[in-house]
């Protein structure tokens, strides 16, 4: 099995862009990473999309963003895992050149979910539920962290104040950064006053409807001078419905896909740097540091409020503002968490820069786990 | 890169079974295909589907049909590549095994297309069309055939009965085929006399609303004693337009999958003993007839006229039925072909062998060819 290595990567400023289609988004993003790879050949496409088909009404994207990025022909496919479909095309990307079937590969996704019904938004949001079982009764994907976050409170004793410090977190780490959402700072006042999204989670700890777009190239480490290395990638499943789930505060494919991928990496998480996780509401964001290894099972919101993941912290966490303040594209959501972390073993983060950064890791979740794709990705 | 072989095929009957739903059917055939390898081993599932999102309002359902085959917790995503999805799945499957990253790898593929609204089908069979250019427009995947019908006929003088009869030859070979949709004889007076279903495509020339599964176990040829290795497996795209391609009546995309797929499994048109094409409508049947290279360009028509893609003629074409007969749940579809090749191969297609079948191919097409997926299988 071939090494493999990130040899660019590019992306778009998230937001609310209504005279922009999701070519031009994806177009942007993929041609920004190669010209950042200084590199013009792909063997083979990734596009990461989630609600194409339920917003735009799009499917074959594939072959439609070959021809976008000016490369019609190429191989290409549309990788779909919910909110995890970035996470997972990476996943793809990275089995195609280690196979040696394919040596350049360039994994983007795309997400356009401004200029539509909120109401079609929400319901393509919870669509990786099970409509038969799940969706159809009109909890949202918001619902159910709400859920979660009942659980959680009662469980281990969390304030709902705890919890709600981890938007706080992902808001001061989006100030200053150029292709952040949001990028103002939050006060934990304005968190716990905002109106109740979904009792017991205020709107001002979820993520919010985004655009954008973000993309890598991938190739055989021995054919890359100065990139970095994918030290493991993997993906895990978990029952759909938190009701047959042995217990729904312990995401089981976070710890799956994590512990495959600290085995295949050897590094343990006290050796990771840096850390990108999904915070689609601050209870996912919280649920995902413990099943992540971070924290033990019950203290993940007091660590956060404590201050723990800050930049200064023991592990510096959603470094650009996460899912939260970053913003959430959704299908592109888990490639600008690997642009994001390779940004920062580069060094090239800037004001964000967690100095000497040399192991970083990127979690993406589909819904409140369904789905978990883990990348650690390594400065060589 | 190591060798990939087929250890177990699987699929249901094609047909309308309003009372079962996608898990349902899908498991059936994965269920199958597991028992068939006598192994029930799965490191990584990949879920072909097109239209769930637009039908049944699902998306994530690598995590679901994980759950639904009894396989919670593995590594699974859906692969979308319109009604190449199955085709182009089966590839991400090969790659999978040929890195070395996955050694089971279960590729599967469902729809369900029946009771739904007609209208709803119509919609999503031209989702993988630009929707800001080609869709809005009311075009239909069958409309944008009977552009191509129309040109091929003022182009080459077929006439309309010479390409009606890739519905004849579709049909005699699914009569006697249990799994088939439909499985009659079907003349070619009873075709011409159809009504039209976008003029001069007339009905019984399209392939129907279909449900059914259909599902593949792989993994590395060394491990398995009676395989059918995978000697190649390409995919490729084109312009999604017709109107930005060179020439509208050659499908570039199959030339190019194709092409790449006789090189790498070093044969040629004349080494194929068994073919499976896409004749969702007759005139993509011809069409992939001769960018395959099994018949010179315009002469195609003519060619299964004669009967030379008859089961008794010089490459035995859509031997069980092929999507018209056989039926065409289209993200199922490409890895229906990909079994009944195997069948072939294996000796075990009964009244339907081709005796001696050594090589098999299976081409497998989104829409009018934005997306060509080939597989090239052989006897060892």
């Amino acid at each position: 099995m071939r090494k493999v290595a990130i040899a660019g990567i590019g992306f778009t400023k998230v937001g609310e862009p209504w005279e922009r289609n999701i070519k031009d988004l994806f177009a942007e993003a993929a041609l920004a990473a190669m010209k950042d790879a200084a590199h013009t050949e792909v063997d083979q496409l990734y596009v990461a999309n989630m609600m194409g088909a339920h917003l735009q009404g799009q499917l074959g994207m594939g072959a439609i963003m070959a021809e976008a990025i000016g490369k019609p022909g190429i191989s290409a496919a549309r990788i779909e895992a919910g909110q995890a479909s970035g996470g997972v095309a990476f996943n793809e990307g990275v089995k195609a050149v280690a196979s040696g079937l394919n040596d350049w590969v360039l994994v983007g996704g795309v997400e356009k979910m401004s200029d539509l019904l909120p109401e079609a938004v929400t319901t393509a949001l919870v669509g990786t539920e099970e409509q038969e079982y799940t969706s159809y009764t009109g909890v949202t994907k918001t619902g159910l962290s709400a859920i979660l976050h009942r659980l959680y409170s009662r469980e281990y004793g969390a304030t709902p104040e705890e919890i709600g410090w981890f938007a706080v977190r992902s808001h001061d780490n989006a100030v200053g950064v150029a292709h952040a959402q949001y990028s103002f700072k939050l006060s934990i006042e304005r968190v716990m006053t905002s109106p109740m999204e979904a009792d017991p989670i205020r709107m001002m700890e979820c993520a919010a409807v985004a655009d954008g777009a973000a993309a890598v190239l991938l190739g055989p480490a021995e054919k890359i001078a100065t990139g970095i290395e994918v030290a493991a990638s993997t993906v895990a499943t978990d029952y759909t419905s938190l009701a047959s789930r042995r217990h729904p505060l312990t995401l089981e494919a976070v710890k799956k896909a994590a512990n495959g991928a600290y085995e295949a990496a050897k590094v343990k998480p006290k050796d990771v740097d840096v850390l990108e996780v999904t915070d689609d509401t601050t209870i996912d964001g919280v649920l995902s540091l413990e099943d992540l290894g971070f924290v033990e099972k019950g203290k993940g919101a007091k660590f956060v409020a404590q201050g723990h993941t800050a930049r200064t912290g023991e592990i510096p966490t959603n470094n650009f503002g996460g899912l939260k303040a970053r913003g959430n594209p959704v299908g592109a959501t888990g490639l600008y968490q690997i642009v994001e972390t390779v940004i920062q073993l580069r060094g090239k983060a800037g004001a964000n820069q967690i100095t000497g950064a040399e192991v970083g890791m990127a979690q993406s979740m589909a819904s409140v786990g369904s789905t978990c794709s883990i990348a650690i990705l390594r400065r060589v």
